[in-house]
């Protein structure tokens, strides 16, 4: 293999595909990303067995072949290298070590054979479509923070995706058993009777930094056990979690009568002020919620007290219900629009938060006893 | 007491005295911070019974009085007030608490009574003089990154300020063993006759925080026992690192006749890639020093090798000497002048590093064997 790279291309690829190798491995070549040198580019691959990143960078290829070296080694050597220079990785006779050259700096690495680098087969991905990027991060970002880590509930441990048939759309849920996040959009052509899935939580946090800032499309193509995303010159495929998501249905409640409107930047800081009481993160927050007011109250034994009184809109009965500050926090970030809507039923019920500028966003919070 | 105060002045004087509680205390009242209203001003005091920073904000006092509050919770709290917010903090009959208002937001702190917060007794301190900030901040900011850590060693973990009669200046000093730094200014009126002083690690970077960006002039009081630096309404008062620093000034090559100039940037560049190479930070990277360039090299048989040529002006025998990589960064990086200048004798014997620019700093690096 010779090949002459432009740095700043090498660097956003490598940037990439080094992002899902993990730091400590017990197998030495996960550490390492395969370089493949073919034509007039360069193929990237990284994986960490359960996810795959693949990137093509344009290159001058004066001779072909395949290597692979410590991906965060290589990342880091080229992320020091100046603006502007031009890399050569050199594979001589000596296999086990690749060359490279970039102005006064020569680097000898140890290399593994291409050979033995795992390919994670995806098999057949029959169904395919394109989503907007823009969509697609609406879709993941909505949801990702309800997530579950509880391991012993792996089928938490990612965001649901699925096709609606009823009203035709594709929607992702995550929940952790405390609340639950649902977001959807118009169901992409080609995505018609596809399985529903459960995306791990690595995968979409490594979806979400790649199409991080793409105004463009992703190419979207899945089984009932491996998913893939492809856009500018960028793949990445996943294993899916092999699990049932349960009927979250059944969790969304229909009959919440009570409105409440408040101010949703007001809202988040009065609860993040009254929260500081508590040490621990999320602790019980009360909500007093009254005509035309919410007053929001904290007690902590070892440390105190603290209540706050923000505007609301509610003309419904008084009623008191409490919430970890933590998870009203979360759900008021994403929430765009200046109103967060609440729709309450009772102190002990499941309690519905809106975006009323997207009708597409839903939120279910489980009260906590205060 | 009752005091109403302005939050961005508050705030200001919480930060700086909060910086010294530590998180987690064994003695309760350690955790908080003394409050004290009187007359048209409010006096902060912190402690951890090594350092203590007392500082005093304008404010409305309606009546006198003290009270101790955990300190990082009211900083969270006072963080989180909107900007412009005046707060009330009121202590009622019940002095277990206090209440604090301002605006829509109530809170009430447990308070602990301010007869048993510790009280650093300074006792007389003697030697009495006043620096420029920027002396004082070139003094510790030139020496501290060679400040020990080895508990073993207490008397290095702390920056030795001493007088040198000799040449009339008042020097900082700072090693562990590996490396050494030694900067000074002009001797200040009243320093004469101090005595050498070893002001341990956290009161150097609790100070470097306190005079960040302050271009005004600081006093300092000192006896053999304590310290205490005073600007801008802010007291820090520490107790020093009762042991003998060690003769440092054997250490300090007085024979190193070979000279090799380099450009800083292009040095420091250059070490920091090559040492890439090595997984760990502060491995060997070899200078091999000849005429007019220095080819730096590190090999780690793990991973790979690095070299990279740099020109230099060095007209000297050829040497070759190892160095921590991470030892010369740190060096390289208090070096404001575009030439570092290095002053060698052997492979195995002390080399000195000079700043052309600062006559008044000067380092002394061990080579390591390589």
């Amino acid at each position: 293999m010779r090949v002459t790279i432009e740095r700043s291309a090498f660097l956003k690829a490598l940037n990439h595909v080094q992002s899902v190798v993990e730091r400590r491995n017990t197998i030495p070549i996960l550490s390492n990303v395969l370089v493949q040198a073919k034509g007039e580019a360069v193929k990237l691959t990284a994986t960490d067995l359960d996810i795959e990143i693949i990137e093509t960078v344009a290159a001058e290829v004066a001779q072909d072949g395949a290597v692979t070296v410590a991906a965060h080694m290589l990342y880091d050597i080229v992320r020091k290298l100046p603006d502007g220079a031009q890399l050569e990785l050199d594979q001589g006779p000596d296999t086990g070590r690749v060359a490279i050259k970039a102005g006064r700096s020569r680097f000898a690495l140890q290399a593994l054979p291409p050979e033995d680098f795992p390919d994670l087969n995806a098999g057949e991905l029959a169904n395919r479509f394109t989503l907007k990027a823009s969509d697609l991060k609406g879709l993941v970002e909505k949801t990702r923070f309800a997530i579950s880590t509880e391991e012993t509930r792996y089928y938490l441990n990612g965001i649901y995706l699925h096709e609606v048939a009823a009203n035709k759309t594709l929607r992702a849920v995550a929940t952790d058993g405390h609340r639950l996040a649902r977001a959807q959009v118009p169901l992409p052509e080609g995505a018609k009777g596809m399985p529903g899935i459960i995306v791990p939580r690595k995968t979409v946090l490594e979806l979400v930094k790649l199409i991080e800032g793409d105004d463009g499309e992703v190419e979207v193509a899945l089984s009932a056990s491996k998913i893939r995303f492809s856009c500018n010159g960028l793949t990445l495929t996943s294993k899916l979690i092999d699990g049932t998501f349960p009927d979250y249905e059944r969790v969304i409640p229909r009959n919440n009568d009570k409105t409440l409107d408040v101010d949703t930047k007001l809202f988040s800081s009065a609860v993040d002020r009254v929260s500081t009481i508590s040490f621990e993160k999320g602790r019980a927050v009360k909500l007093n919620v009254g005509d035309g007011r919410v007053v929001l109250t904290v007690n902590n034994p070892d440390s105190g007290s603290a209540e706050e009184e923000i505007a609301a809109t509610y003309d419904a009965e008084p009623i008191d219900i409490g919430f970890n500050s933590r998870y009203l926090l979360d759900i008021a970030s994403q929430i765009k629009s200046d109103t967060a809507r609440f729709q309450l039923a009772d102190a002990g019920s499941p309690t519905i938060v809106l975006d009323p500028s997207d009708d597409q966003a839903l939120y279910v919070l489980m009260p906590m006893r205060v």
